[in-house]
């Protein structure tokens, strides 16, 4: 198992990616490849360098988080996002890891890669920790004015990825809306609705936001627009409330003592709400595996996203996506319920 | 001042809604018309019957929380919500406050207020805790799919509001998008932006979900869809929060001792992330005061609903935000910055 890290990605890099590239070495024996300047990674590296499992891949160009995504890869192929990939597509690597600009690398990914058969827009998937378990929402911000086909392929595509990445046995589908109600909702979700209902796929119905965390269902699809929106509401809410919380206990004697004693408690609390645990997104529907970090990752984030990548790779995700599409028309027309497979 | 408020609206009506208004007709001494099925609140109103500024009109009907709105209104004429805007039209009451059906009290108050002039969708604005202060967001589920001539009123409706009722002086206006480049987001948002940076507006550009608690910003501007998504996802993450924080202090001798030594910090958390304190939401720009409360609304939330009623009335709230949308065109095109008014 051999994945590229894209070592000058993130608010932090690369120090902070190096670490949790180091990491993931060593407690799970993947190799690592750091794609990037080979002079600044590998002072960050130091003595890790002379690992077995750990090398860098030299590049002299990267992505800025503020650049235009597009733009940017087509003009920077020497980019560590972009090398990366092309990594991939050599044979050389299984998997791309990259905590910088997102939408450079979904771009250096669709460009690098291809889409699945079948795929009309790849999307990029989180992980949030619901009360009953790990609810997928899907897309959070690669593709906004999503049309309903789009969405469809979407479920598809998490399908595929939580069935295997997250061993959920036919997992259940919902589609974001305000409302259970079918008459619920705008035009996107009606018409989206009507492409889930009549296909063979486990669809629960349209669910609301707070379902992301109640958890009776398994993955939630999204326009990109809406479900970025719903992922930084969610982290704006959740930090808010560790602020205010964390404040309040350390502005008085009581407070610091209630902290002692519920030390515990806190720290469960932390590591539900914490968006390091799974670490990364996976892009779905290219051609091959990537995973995106938050700009603002921590090591253990940028390993957790490297085990994710080793097991989207090791489960065969990619295979089963591919098939499961197939078993749609190319046209994005799902098939009806009660009709045979062509 | 009078407000009607719906007796028979929320999800535990009458009784909440009753002890939200005795609190509120008593604390303020705000006169208050409980609209609703004499016999069933009187008898939950009681000995209280007796007060002076507290009285029942009766009516038979009540409109469900899952009914269709607009078809429930139209044929439902002597429902509680109906009639309770029916007394603001005969100038009896000043204002009203419904916990029940949101879009029912919406269209009740559309079929029988109207809108005001320059207005082509009401909407409803929810108050977010933020931390440097409150935030509007506007619109959280009235209208899906707006135009963004749509947003750009729910703009000027919430400038007003925020003004007057919240005392902010030029509140900064932002659109929800999913980064703060002009370049970022949907068609919808990019085509909105040109209006608010066409007007004289208070407007800061694009913000991010996470904003409403980082609070650099006063009133957000979004599609009602993506509003709700938005509300309801916040909600979610505040009672999920809770309640692991809740159950893992309560689990051991050691948590429960940290409950007792922290208590004013978990109340003050509590009262940060708790939407009873501002209770209801307005319904802003129907041609009168209306404003809606969560179905599962608390006596507390009744009454600070009952609180905010008041203030808008009493701060001419409408009048100002008549005055303001006149200042724009009535095909709602924005006067430009050097554009001398008509």
């Amino acid at each position: 198992m051999k994945v590229a890290v894209d070592a000058m990605g993130g608010d932090n890099a690369p120090q902070v990616v190096v670490r949790g590239a180091v990491e993931a070495a060593s407690e799970m024996g993947i190799d690592i490849i750091l794609v990037g300047d080979k002079d600044v990674v590998g002072k960050e590296l130091g003595p890790c360098l002379q690992e077995n499992n750990i090398s860098i891949h030299h590049c002299r160009e990267v992505v800025k988080m503020e650049e235009a995504p597009l733009k940017a890869v087509r003009k920077k192929r020497d980019s560590s996002i972009r090398v990366a990939f092309d990594l991939v597509k050599k044979g050389d690597v299984d998997a791309v890891v990259s905590a910088g600009n997102s939408g450079a690398t979904l771009a250096a990914g669709i460009l690098t890669l291809g889409r699945l058969e079948g795929v009309e827009r790849p999307a990029i998937a989180s992980i949030f920790p619901g009360e009953h378990g790990d609810v997928v929402l899907i897309d959070v911000g690669a593709n906004v004015d999503c049309r309903p086909s789009h969405l469809f392929q979407f479920g598809i595509m998490a399908q595929a990825f939580a069935g295997s990445c997250l061993a959920m046995e036919s997992p259940r589908i919902g589609l974001l809306s305000i409302g259970e109600e079918g008459s619920k909702g705008n035009e996107q979700v009606k018409m989206t609705r009507e492409l889930f209902e009549q296909s063979h796929l486990n669809f629960v119905g349209n669910v609301e936001g707070r379902n992301v965390f109640t958890g009776d269902v398994d993955i939630i699809v999204c326009d990109g627009f809406v479900g970025n929106v719903a992922l930084k509401i969610a982290e704006g809410v959740a930090e808010g409330m560790t602020k205010v919380l964390k404040d309040e206990l350390a502005g008085s004697l009581r407070g610091r003592a209630a902290v002692l004693l519920g030390k515990g408690a806190f720290e469960k609390l932390r590591s539900r709400f914490n968006y390091e645990a799974f670490g990364g997104a996976p892009l779905l529907g290219i051609n091959g595996v990537g995973i995106v970090c938050h700009g603002g990752s921590t090591p253990r984030a940028i390993k957790n996203a490297i085990f994710m990548a080793a097991k989207y790779v090791g489960k065969g995700v990619l295979e089963k996506m591919a098939y499961q599409l197939k078993n749609f028309d190319s046209d994005s027309t799902p098939l009806l319920k009660n009709e045979p497979a062509a």
